[in-house]
This record gives structure tokens, C-alpha cells and sequence, in this order.
């Protein structure tokens, strides 16, 4: 049994935005002497998050108005008057900072629709993922 | 030390349903060889997931009509012109696809009131997960 | 490689209350044999939960009143006629048991703005965390 670690980083266009990282941690993965284990992909950051779900187009507009409508952007928030992104802190809060993946075969072990996401909520910026595998 | 993998299937009655599955957990870790370590319970599918709680029957109720409350199930979402189950996705976005549990004793380490449940938000359905015991 | 077990006990003051046990974590990890790995934290109650977010004290009170908008104490929850604690549980039904975060030289490798939270739902309390390192 061996513990590796990987440093993924990856870049945000928009200030919401939700970018499918499944490929980036496979192409990881498939040259990783772990074969078979589990996968930790931690954001390192708090206002950016990791979540699994489908790649459809007009779902992923339906995530961005569902973070929308229950913690808007402009809400009269205190920590506004220090730096203008405390609903991007708020939404990491409610979304979580890191996903646990099963590994098969040197690749990630997802359902048929599953994929991986890296949710910015405060872009444009560069983003840093430490992946933590773990398995034999 | 070891890692080993298991699948559990497990099926639903209704659209939405809170399903504990601690026992089906318990008894897959009671034959397994690791005694102690951590377990990461898996669901392989984008509109099912994994949490943490009590086992009450009102609470489950107010659970779900939590679901409803903060992601309605009808509020015309752009991915419902595809497959009719956008709340499906979001809730699950939110749920987390996965938890971690210590297990002691060939058996999860839990609090006394938690119990282990699988969120059936797209039923009825026959649904997998992936269990991934590190440990020794 | 190995694996460990610690037990973390910390006290609650309010009723909801958003406690950074940052410090209380890396001085577990300061005096343990495992220098590089993934600490999993687990809070072994159906009303707390963990969040890694930035130590900010407006935005501590914007995560309070996120809460309680998006799920409010009192709302004739059903499990309230068992146990007036209703919103303590739905809200760690969406926040989530644990945290899974990497370990660099015997201390969390978090990002600059990172702390880790233990989130008190229905205190005040003392509560008890399960911290499994695995790692070298």
C-alpha cells in the first residue's frame, strides 16, 4: 500500500463557474503507480469548491441560478465591507471543499453521468487541488 | 494495512426517500478482514447521496420538505427540458455524493444518535455504491 | 504507512456557534508519527457538523444568518414535538459530518485563507471528533 500526492492547478474565466475537471485528474491518475484505491481531491481555497454531478449544459446554468436564489450575490453581508465575496465564502460553506473517489484500473471508478467539478465562486483566478491517493 | 472495496445495491420505493443503510454498512464490515480504520461510502450516481443523521420518522419528513422547500421540484429548469429531474441534480450538488465513517471493532464508530442514509433523489430505483475500507 | 485514531473533545457556549479548531487539530498532528498523509475529522453527532472556511469574524455572523435564512429555528417542524431541535439536525443534513484534508509535514496543509470549523447546531455542548490520520 503507498500514499501519493499530485498538485493540480487549474484556471477560472468567469466569477461563477463550474469546470469539469474529471479529465485532469484521470490523465493524473493513469500515470500514478497507484492501480486500485480511493482519491481525495481537496480545494485550497474557501471560496471555491469540489462537487460530482452530471455535464449537461443547461444543468450547469440550473446550479448557478439554484446558488443564486438561495445565497445571493448582494445580500447586505458583513464581511462585504472587507472584501466583496462573502456569498462566494457562504456557498463553499454549504457546497464543501473536497470529494473522496473510488480508483479502479488507474482511473476514477464514477457512475455512467458522474463527473467531477471544480466550482469557482470567486473568479477569474488560478486555483490549487491537492490530490491525495491512496491504494496499491 | 489494507484497502478493500465493496459494492452495495440498494433499492427505492419513491421519488424521494431517506433509506438507512447503516445495518447493510455493518454487515459487510462485520466479515471483512479490516477491524479498524475508515470507510468512505460512495453513491454511484448524480441524483443520489449520502448523509449523516438521526433516524426519526418526523425528522425524515421535515427533511424532505426541506428539500422541497429550498430546491422546489418544479421551477422551470432549463435541464427539465431534457430529463425531468433538474431538483434531482441540484439537491444532490448540495448533499454530497459521499461520506467517510471510522470504523472500530469491525463496525462504524458513529455517535449514538447517527445513523447512516442513502438520499434517494430520482426513485424508485435500484442504486450502487462503492464501499472503500482502509485500514488493518 | 500507517493508521491512527485520536479523539478530540471541544465545548460549545451558544446554541449555534461557528469554532475554529484549526489549533487544536495541528497540535494533535505536531506529535504523531505520520508526517505526510490525509487526516479525516469526524464529528461523531447528528447536530454538528465541519466546514474549512476563512476565519473572518462578519463573515462568521453572515454564516449564522445564512443558516438561519435558509433554514429557520422554528418552522412547526415535526420533529420538533419530540425534541425542539429540528433545525439543529436539517441544517448538518446539508452541512456534513466531516472533512478529509491533506497533511504536510506534521501539520494541515490548508490554503492561506483556510481554517477548519467545527459547527455547533445545537449547543451548548461539549462534542467529541474522531480524527483518523493514514499516511508515512
Amino acid at each position: 500500500m503507498e500514499i501519493l500526492k499530485y498538485e493540480l492547478t487549474k484556471g477560472s474565466k468567469d466569477r461563477v463557474e463550474i469546470i469539469d475537471i474529471t479529465k485532469d485528474i484521470d490523465d493524473i491518475l493513469a500515470t500514478c503507480k497507484i492501480k486500485e484505491g480511493i482519491v481525495n481531491i481537496f480545494a485550497m481555497h474557501s471560496t471555491a469548491g469540489i462537487v460530482i454531478n452530471e455535464n449537461e449544459s443547461r444543468l450547469i446554468k440550473d446550479f448557478k441560478n439554484a446558488l443564486e436564489n438561495l445565497i445571493p450575490e448582494n445580500k447586505n453581508y458583513g464581511h462585504d465591507l472587507i472584501d466583496n465575496n462573502a456569498d462566494s465564502h457562504i456557498r463553499t460553506f454549504f457546497i464543501g471543499s473536497s470529494e473522496s473517489i473510488p480508483i479502479e484500473n488507474n482511473r476514477l471508478s464514477l457512475g455512467t453521468w458522474q463527473r467531477v467539478f471544480f466550482v469557482e465562486l470567486d473568479g477569474p483566478r488560478n486555483r490549487k487541488f491537492v490530490l491525495t491517493i491512496i491504494g496499491k
